[in-house]
């Protein structure tokens, strides 16, 4: 879901490129977990679909991103044709304003597609990653509790009771398909769809991919504690380019993501001032820029303090996190494991399943497990 | 030993503090790990001695602390006459320009000061901790590696074969003392010293208080690793002021602390491009600015940086750890344990008895090892 | 105006300590400027009124700062007698809520004290200084236009036609004083009373001091024009303790302050990308913290970026300002001298009388005007 | 000289791209400088020649700063040939190590070079800049405070009086062509090689380009200085990727760097404490990456700090610069000025003719001076 944006886009280019063995896979983290590598999927095994509402075809969107800096040239050449491809098994997303019906109609086609898509390929599982815009929380209703009132809800044509994250996640589920919320959207995280994950005995992780300034504050944070260091105020401030600049600067839609990343800080460090703010800054295109400042106070009271600035290409971090996730995600499928699959917390601001925020001990988990598997 | 300067002055006033009620113990990490409390001795039961070649007594050290904004006035004001009864108690170090006789005589004094404090105290056992200043490197002798030899070489008046530190540590050990290295000096770091520690069956604990720059070095280096970036260049500039910045403005005396650093470092991410410079800007007084930039690559070979600036009380950082030491220590010998205790490696840049840099990894060491006490 | 404020509090105790010879004037730009030096008053002539509506007396307030950093132990204790002989000559200010009557008899009220410490005094005349809390800004009404108008408004004790700072700036002018803005308040930026100034023949000099990031904008701007690259963003975040924090932390009281910056950023640089954040972050107390990111682009459009972090004391900034423009707005009055002196543009964010913002120039302006006083 | 480095390149590269109007002319101060145009050699009238040690073609250098980020691959596709034709211009230039024969013969074949080059173009003037990779500072000798005892030593093909730097600019000098030092290298710098350019009636400017981190001191330091802040400490950290970073990562080389650097912060704010390292980070490739810390006090002693981070394409901030100063040389030559042209003093971290370091000042000195034109 998602997949002609940038971070799909960035998972497919360099997905083509490390199966053609143009580059190492640095942020695969797959890559370097001590576990039995056959259950993974191999780069050759992943083969791409996905729904998108907008229509600029992936090659155009990569070479978009070459020109910023993120893609080698040499590499946006060489997967050309293959990106060419991947675009021709994307289908037409589920838009609220132009759909028309059900929200069960749009379910449907889009379970639809992904089922016709595994049955064409001969796959042995489809695993939905969704890689849309951040969507704002939305109030809830007692149709997002109950999953026989949902499917109810879902067949009357007067009413839009999931926002469309939701409805992806629904049209997954019910085609059988385990989900990654890779975004703040509402997605998965209600009642009723855990419940169908539950019933449909399908795995699921989320949520909201932790690439930049939360993966640094999850690492840092346990510092200070276990060091006894009394944080006083931790205020953050990020700079942001390209869609998701512009989709977060609405104070609307950034609201899930504010919201997610505080709770994270919370957790870490209790209640403390925490400014936070997110700006639409252009002309970064893909860059992010985040700068937080920590003022702490250590024996007798003395009055220190940490900043940091991290510059990175969001795109870059997020997209070897999906393919990551892709395959732990299938092996999890594979092995029969459903329910929220809380070991993957590593991967994410706001995990499903657990509240451990510590990346070290996140970090321990993952391994843990997956040397399970 | 180095009991007037910053890191022992810091110390005893926050101790003097602490048991008056006066501050709260941000920065003492016994005072918040699970454990049998009871096994630690409390701030009351802790008697301060110790040795040091300078004379300024400890309530003008302090007071000129106070003016550098790392003590308040306040607490100053409040443990002068117990910083005054402090003092009496401290005795004069070994100084190799002023000594005459050999080392063994040396060390035999020190020795029996700190087993005359002992006694007439009735204390159950000294910690002795080397907080002086930064020694650079020796050259190794054959009777580093030999504790027989190197007993004989110390009655020789002709001969100085141990550095101050190390005399201070042969005293400690001979005196029946558990001996902590907080500095990079060469102390205990000799097969000799370790085997006359050995034989007397005491612990010990070093080396090099991790208070800044490497504390977040063994923090932010294991994320870079978990998430599969390659790290291409580490590199850091420290600004000290105080004494700390004069004696490691020599290069000669900051040998043994880029070594130690420099050790860390490749032992979490390998060997990169790593320049790192300590310089001395006397008008930062007590404070440390760290300056680190690190730029790393991630998928499709995406160039990105994290930078960070540490603004520390170096003296604030370091004093609640020898605290903490003192009462891990005392501890560890009343339960009987020898050797080089490496579960306390979370304290230090160059931890003895360990290999083992990474902060997270270092907390559950202690964290374990503390709760088994 | 706002006598027992940070600023003021730091302007008057550093005025006590520079006339008892006890502090080095830094910060003070009349003591290097090349200039006939017997035209401005020394620190001896000044005498200290003013008036605020709250009642915590100056020494108090002074104490306060002491120990949050601001204001050395052994200068407080110097002066602290000083600051209680001036904490009786301050009177109780205007305050719109607990005020009966007509803002005529507020207005009277206030200028019949300036003209009775006046007198006591006798003084050649009074320069009244506004560093009270910032004020949202007002919409414009047919009396800000007219000063005929507003007089007899003014007469109405059912309307309140002028904000707090602008009743003082009334009053000030009516009782035959000069005028300096130094907050982005309403004060006297109305038609109304700059004609008031123009008929009494005062001069008058504002507004809103620059203190911080500001001033570095107004250096580092005309660096980026001067070289022809092309900036295409400058995000900035503050982050604020005290009760200027606070204050700034209401998005409407914060109105005007943020559009004074952004006024000066795009007069400076045109329109670019420029969120503009104030936090509030109680525990920095006197301390402001600013971060700046400047990106732009150069030669065959190279990406290339600017950040800065400037940590300061807002008040140590600010106060010797207080006294600068005491002395040289005495100056200028003395000299006859009377409407916006534009001049002093150096001092401010949002000068008053031009609209040149280039540090580099204003600072010309300021070393040609007072050379010819 | 140095025609085919990174500098010169991008220079070359960006002239013609500018010619073919496929960039708009960033950092092209000449542009903007409001003069009479028609002095100015246009684009299309400037014909590149030179001299270089190494033979990597110029479109082979160029493509490989664009795989770095500096030149967008469409300007570097479109002007390949163009760079070729270019490169067909360069001619070997001299190297201490395989020349054999004398300093004189060195030079009068450079000189002869040049003259075919002006003759066979058919130009007015040729403007000699050096932009070869930087050279230790040469112990000075008697033969460069004399021109004529210079003369003559350069005959003996036995001695060596003059560094490859001071060789070019005899040479450049003897064919009657003005002389630009762009590097801090020897150069022009001796009394010999000025009473030269006398003698010829040429004009000369130099030296060593100022583009970051002390472009940025030099606008910084004048705002402490009118501010009347006493700045205690000014530490800078410079890292460096690509040939400039492998160069002067030795002590040796970078002596003259980092003392004209010196001498410039020197000269505006006094003697303060001011380490200042530059490192080698190879994997930085193009870019530059300047940290500097400024400890100040202001206001009653109070401790401030600015610190910044710049992060720039050196030659980016360079080429423009080359380019202008070209033109700018041209038209004063053009006008029959001759000597030390300190009002470029603008474009140098050393100014030749002039003490002056204020970049404000130096504008205004270069507004005037071309206005003049």
């Amino acid at each position: 879901m998602g997949a002609r944006g940038s971070v799909a886009t960035t998972a497919i280019t360099g997905l083509l490129a490390l199966r053609a063995g143009l580059v190492r896979p640095f942020g695969c983290v797959t890559e370097r977990l001590e576990m039995d590598h056959s259950v993974l999927p191999t780069w050759d095994e992943i083969i791409v679909g996905g729904h998108d509402i907008v229509s600029i075809p992936l090659d155009k969107r990569a070479e978009h991103l070459a020109e910023s800096g993120l893609i080698p040239h040499s590499v946006f050449t060489a997967v050309a044709s293959g990106l060419r491809a991947v675009d021709a098994e994307l289908r037409c997303g589920y838009h609220p304003v132009s759909h028309t019906g059900s929200l069960a109609d749009a379910a449907a086609r889009l379970a639809a597609d992904i089922t016709e898509f595994r049955d064409r390929h001969e796959l042995a599982r489809v695993i939905v990653v969704n890689v849309t815009s951040t969507e704002p929380p939305v109030p809830q209703l007692p149709e997002h509790l109950d999953i026989d009132l949902l499917t109810e809800s879902l067949n009357d044509p007067q009413r839009t009771v999931l926002p469309p994250s939701s409805v992806g996640a629904y049209a997954a589920l019910t085609a059988g398909c385990p989900y990654v919320d890779f975004t703040p959207s509402p997605g998965i995280k209600m009642p009723a769809l855990t419940e169908l994950a539950r019933r449909q005995g399908l795995p699921y992780a989320g949520a909201d991919g932790k690439t930049g300034e939360t993966l640094l504050r999850t690492v840092l944070a346990p510092m200070f504690v276990a060091r006894a260091l009394n944080v006083r105020s931790w205020a953050g401030t990020n700079l942001l380019g390209g869609g998701d600049g512009a989709n977060l600067a609405d104070p609307e839609q950034a609201k899930g993501k504010l919201e997610s990343k505080a709770r994270g800080l919370a957790s870490l460090i209790g209640d403390v001032t925490a400014p936070l703010h997110i700006d639409n800054v252009p002309d970064l295109a893909e860059r992010k820029i985040a700068w937080d400042y920590v003022s702490f106070e250590g024996f007798l009271g003395a009055k220190m303090s940490l900043q940091f600035t991290w510059d990175g290409y969001d795109s870059a971090l997020a997209a070897p996190l999906v393919l990551d996730l892709t395959r732990l995600v299938s092996a999890a499928h594979a092995k029969g494991l459903s329910g929220a699959l809380s070991e993957l917390a590593f991967f994410f601001k706001d995990p499903l399943g657990t509240d451990e925020h510590r990346f070290a001990e996140q970090t321990r988990m993952l391994a843990d497990w997956a040397a399970g598997l």
